[in-house]
């Protein structure tokens, strides 16, 4: 599920900024929580609870492995946005993984939510899945609605009012699939 | 998501046993696990991992308040099958629930099932929920996909190739949707 609040007029999209996609250090929290957090409070995008404490948004952010959480950073090593990557079922459901972005909405326009995304196509991918699922995308977030079919994933489903929006009231959820 | 393996023929299933349904007990769980445990080994209908530990399923069946977990018992005190219901989703997405039953398979085709998803939905609309979800029933379960639609619930969705069925293969997930 993709974060792109005030995201720049789509002209600006073609003009992406060298980045590099690593691994989230502990060192990169601050920059992380520095935007995660209004974005959670803005209740928007996320299920998120809306008051997630600073120590519960990182327990949640940071994935034990073989799950993966990384950052999207420029030539001068700032943070422009994240991603977690991980199972989404268990057992005989273990081959379909999700994965959850996140923008620094200052940073919006350039291609970050995109390459994040592609980074974990890619991840799931050479882990063996079969496909990618994102249980809740909220359809008033229409521009992460366009990246993910832009990237091959179609919605298989839309949970009817599932989404309380604080302005646009209850919306759908979709559900969105790639075949890896 | 509904497990009735071993059903008996059709015509049983008019022949209701007389049960009650509570709240379940710690007490309760060697009985619970008794059938728990052959159904999650068996791995044709739940995405629970297959060698799932007594104390982790323990922990993972019984919810804490406000989510609740449930037994229907038999006028013997016979527990015969058990559901577990929860919030869904979180944040803006806090009014969508869900749940999951388990029936004994030497209890089948009794209405148990039957019984504690009326249980559920009832529960789920005096807690305030708008709506009911189930994120992964596996379309091979026949049984618990038509008494889902008998009582109202609508498939919004099918994950292709969702479910690694130990004998069909890969199968679909429904997710499946009822409007309280």
């Amino acid at each position: 599920m993709l974060e792109e609040k005030g995201r720049r007029p789509a002209e600006r999209v073609r003009h992406r900024v060298p980045m590099m996609i690593r691994e989230a250090t502990i060192e990169d929290w601050p920059e992380i929580w520095s935007f995660l957090r209004p974005i959670v409070v803005a209740g928007e995008t996320l299920t998120y609870p809306l008051d997630l404490g600073h120590d519960d948004a990182r327990d949640w952010w940071f994935l034990a492995s073989p799950n993966r959480t990384v950052v999207a950073v420029d030539e001068t090593g700032t943070v422009l946005g994240t991603a977690k990557m991980n199972r989404n079922h268990m057992g005989n459901g273990s081959h379909i993984a999700s994965a959850t972005y996140l923008v620094d909405p200052v940073r919006s326009g350039r291609g970050v939510g995109r390459a994040l995304c592609e980074y974990s196509i890619a991840w799931a991918r050479a882990a063996g899945y079969r496909a990618m699922q994102f249980n809740a995308v909220v359809e008033t977030n229409v521009h992460a609605v366009k990246l993910y079919r832009s990237l091959g994933f179609d919605v298989i489903g839309t949970l009817p009012e599932g989404f309380h929006h604080p302005t646009e009231g209850y919306v759908g959820l979709h559900i969105m699939h790639l075949a890896l």
